[in-house]
């Protein structure tokens, strides 16, 4: 997360509403093509949800996980499935996935949101194979580029 | 919570998505209307998430006491107003809001969404004095009792 | 909290690390003249901590409270102290104490920290009476101000 | 955790405030020379918290582990580094991460702060990689040790 010095005070980056559920379209479009429901989760850069919606037929799980993934994604300016490998036994941040209070997600399907570099904001998709939760993430994610750009 | 015999089968009573974004628009309107940003979210017979946006501005506690508003008039099939009185201390429900793990909302702002009679959803709307709160959530069961009729 | 809509992300306020140390600073001054250790915190707009100091001698018991009493001035953009009236049983928020799984403080010592009329941060103080932690606390809102101006 | 006897009571160690700054503010030095925001804790022999600074722009998902990697230190008078073999999987701790309600953290850059041999406090640092929240808590460490001589 940036943050840009403005005399006393820094600036937290966020993303409006209605530039959330632009993005939740496109991933639900993403979901609608691929037959697989999901629930999709937008957060700002602190990790505080924007909007989340479940699509008819998601799994309840979903719910939680979706809200977590964004939550991770933002907390950690990073994709979630960056956190399955060095959280391994074995591996350096072995132990990540129980800090928290279990609202660390370590499997893929989070991303940052980031506007000239800077993140902004997450998102954060549940419902399938990691691989198809990933896939419709990453549709939010053009969204909000081309929004963007 | 209605749930409908078939065979070895019952069903729980739930809110498509579209449904809950047009009630969730209905309210932003009205929330607008009265210059006040809210967080507005729709959960199904059972408690659980359909849909919640959290408007530009709106308060932070507001995502927590919206969701739960919600969570409480679903589970206990009544709009969380009639709460305030019987769980004052000395009434007969006082203690009620320290159940389910925090969960309970006792004042106004959730309101079960009904159908022919039936329980089938929520709406929980947080954001400013308990009477907008009221007022921004009866647009959004107004509108899907429109969209039910 | 005040949103700035840039394009397709907004801002959300912060207080930068150097500056809360100097309100902690000066709260903890204050804390020494009326001899009352104390423990003081700084959030950010969306609640998240920049900074905590426990006094030596401050109860264990104010490390949550004063955590949690900037949350609470962050969350709801309002001093604490404004809510110990609305959340008495048969008025309008009772049951707000409740909310936020216990992290809404409704008693004085939490200010919302504030640049240009908007909410940046949130100050929370808790180690004596209740009048001390407000005098205590409005000693950094004070340092605040000045830093600001 | 040394108690010392003293009739009828023992005494619990702990880090004056004032030492707990000069041992942030020498690990806030070291953060800044490898050019890593971090978020550093400095907690009692009791695993409470003395002082917590959260760097601008230190992850978010650090204000947790920092305060929990001091915890356990304190906690199990040992550096967390020390438990990342035998939590894993076959080993003899394997289990550990999940007691303490989640406050277990298994990775680097969580040491105690020692006195004579004494634990008397702990230090934790979270916000990049493990290698270099270890190089960061280690420049707390070293500080309070020049204190301490």
């Amino acid at each position: 997360m940036q943050r840009h010095p403005v005399g006393t005070t820094s600036m937290v980056d966020s993303v409006p509403l209605e530039t959330a559920k632009a993005v939740i379209d496109a991933a639900e479009q993403r979901a609608d093509e691929i037959d697989n429901p999901m629930v999709i989760t937008v957060a700002n850069s602190e990790g505080n949800l924007v909007a989340q919606h479940r699509m008819d037929g998601a799994w309840l799980a979903s719910v939680d996980i979706s809200r977590n993934k964004a939550y991770t994604a933002a907390a950690l300016d990073m994709p979630t499935d960056e956190l399955a490998e060095p959280t391994k036994p074995g591996e350096s941040l072995y132990g990540l996935q129980n800090t928290n209070q279990g609202r660390m997600v370590i499997f893929g399907g989070g991303y940052p949101l980031e506007r000239d570099g800077e993140v902004v904001g997450a998102i954060g998709v549940s419902g399938g194979e990691v691989a198809q939760d990933m896939d419709v993430a990453q549709s939010g994610v053009d969204k909000f580029d081309d929004l963007s750009s």
